[in-house]
């Protein structure tokens, strides 16, 4: 399958501003006349949704390999059913998390060693990649504090400080190895400055093609 | 961890008896003073019972990785929570299906390549294998007949009978190659020549003990 359309992928811990800027993301990118599919894991799809109420319900008891084989799972739905139909048809993907956060959450957070994340990424994508990675990065207590004053805590958010630590980590660690397909921002800034550095990101995505 | 205990699977299509056999072996080897502790796949855990619902929804719409990998997910809570800590304790383990079914379902019936579905029972089990699998075997038709009587069919149960007679054939190849783990027993007799021979299985068994 040739696939015409591209792949991005917004990333970060919670609170970070990872929806409004995907909605601004969209914005410019359909100004340039691009048709963009936007999109969420887990989720995306009828059963990705079931998942994911599955995997946020606070107080639901999850063993770690467990919990990221339903990721996994949720995964391989959205690819066949929404991201890989609308990459083929020259839709560009925009998606709210997609596999950085299973090694983020699952191998950084929870532990899982990152080459049992790496089997199952192979398994589910054979070679496919996102195009480019957009990771909003801030400090873990910031993100924390912002997404629990939005909404009561689901069964990730319950978790203590040092779990967003990692999954901060695990996220900087995998952007900074390959700076070619990620680009860090500071979520820390104004949402301004957020933006305009994202404006020059999606210009350069832009003149890329 | 030492595993004291054994593990007991009954496998087969759908309706060729595995209920009402697993609950005979369960009497058999009470009566012998083993702590048996009978359950099921998909299923077994609360996690499991969830996704099982999903799994079985008639109409729910489930991409073939996604099922062999909710299957997977649903397993390794089951292992975690109930197999591995029962067999731990010595008691013996009887599962109305186990890993089998993933290779004859997944694998024969919606065409999953074996080796891919070997690669996660490694992922999710390591070395873990039943000490014994009873196949309740017989043709597809007879099954799935006595299975609608019984109930609306479900999301499986609502496939075509070559489904099932790959599901039928894959089991049969699995438990011919290996005959020191499997017991293929007919189960298109009577119920009183199954449990015949089923008891002389139990008899080894706990000879070999």
């Amino acid at each position: 399958m040739s696939l015409s359309g591209k792949f991005i992928v917004i990333e970060g811990a919670e609170g970070v501003g990872k929806s409004t800027n995907q909605e601004f993301i969209r914005l410019q990118l359909e100004q340039a006349g691009i048709v963009v599919r936007c999109t969420r894991e887990p989720g995306g799809t009828d059963l990705g949704e079931r998942l994911r109420q599955l995997l946020l319900e606070p107080g639901q008891h999850i063993v770690e390999d467990a919990e990221l084989l339903m990721m996994f799972a949720a995964r391989a739905q959205h690819l066949k059913e929404v991201i890989l139909p609308a990459l083929a048809k020259g839709e560009w993907v925009l998606s709210d998390r997609f596999t950085d956060a299973s090694y983020a959450y699952q191998g950084g957070g929870r532990g899982i060693n990152l080459e049992r994340i790496a089997v199952l990424e192979q398994w589910v994508q054979q070679t496919l990649k996102p195009d480019l990675v957009v990771l909003l990065d801030a400090p873990a207590d910031l993100g924390l504090e912002r997404a629990l004053k939005r909404s009561q805590a689901d069964r990730f958010e319950q978790e203590a400080i040092d779990f967003f630590e990692r999954v901060r980590a695990t996220y900087r660690t995998r952007a900074l190895a390959e700076p070619s397909r990620y680009k860090i921002i500071d979520a820390a800034q104004s949402i301004a400055d957020v933006q305009q550095q994202l404006m020059s990101v999606i210009r350069d995505l832009l003149q890329s093609q």
